[in-house]
């Protein structure tokens, strides 16, 4: 985790929230990445009959449901980082970094297609 | 997002790269959620034939993969609350407020069931 | 799974080709979960970026590696089945009759919410 | 699905379901795999904290909601399938038929490693 950002908190939290609990010896990365996936899988359910344009203006109830499924990701995220020491924020950005020069702009502009034109 | 953190800094990049290859369109909550989803999958296979204790100490390469693939998760997380207006530090929170209410640490000390024993 | 269909029939090939190479250790009802979750996160990607109608009718080339994604959940999920002794037709039809009840037609005609309308 | 097995059964039975409800139009392959990834998901919670020894052998209630998970799997993908023109069948031995090709058992027996060894 970042040394003391919002993350670094949210993960400080974690770690006491499991240790009151001694819910340690579950929280390997292994059964976090499932339990991840988990939460991932109710997110999606949230969408799954939703047209393209619905999903991005969801109803009062189905939008609190989603902030509170985001929650669980996240939480589950930021454990699984932290206890195999990753930096999510730097992890990220290489990701980013690493994008930015795969999909030069000038081939892939409006295009989600994942291989480049022949004759850009 | 949160106002100024780091979380927010990513956002914004993700909004600069979305644009400069005119992606905004495909970018609805609901494709995110399945990108989101596909990402944790690739995750999730990383650990699948560890044992829970090897998932703790991935060899240099595996541990490689997985910091690329906690970084592709981020970056699909933070993209679909962005676009929902979602805060995930403060959800996140919320969520932690929750559970720290439901699971009391006297009746859920070391075990992950979900139900309370019937008598504590 | 059924004592003479199709699915035990394929059971039988995923039995002799774990065995063949004694991969039996690693297939936990556990582990197969995840590489099931893995696989269709690689399914759910091939359609992320398309509309729901192109996504009824995907060119050549995806149609090719959405039956190959296909074919691989289908191989995990009747792995995982056959380990835990369940059959998956009676459990999916098991699951339609409940379904069947749970959802009237006359109260569900044309809407894919959960709650049945406050005055039918 | 193949032409007259348990699997087309269990098409055509999920074919008059969504006809009753006209729900047909909620049906497209790109709805139908997300909300097969929320089964999957849910699945892989039932396993996230068992040890993978513990997941081989659920108790009654744990198997009991797994078995209807594996039911809700089932019934998503066979009605995926269905909309594709797709025999899961035949899909998922023509998968087999690659990895009995890819994974020679001299090379990989016991090892769930992906790559084959340097020196078999």
């Amino acid at each position: 985790m970042a040394s003391d950002g919002e993350l670094e908190r949210l993960a400080e939290r974690l770690r006491r929230f499991a240790a009151a609990r001694e819910w340690e010896r579950f929280h390997t990365p292994k059964n976090l990445a499932m339990a991840l996936s988990g939460e991932v899988g109710e997110l999606v359910a949230e969408f799954q009959w939703l047209t393209p344009a619905e999903s991005a203006d969801p109803d009062p109830e189905t939008r609190r449901r989603i902030r509170a499924e985001l929650g669980d990701v996240t939480n589950y995220l930021v454990r699984l980082a932290d206890l195999l020491g990753v930096d999510l924020i730097e992890a990220a950005h290489a990701k980013l970094d690493e994008n930015e020069r795969r999909y030069d702009p000038a081939l892939y502009r409006g295009s989600a297609r994942k291989a480049p034109p022949i004759t850009p």
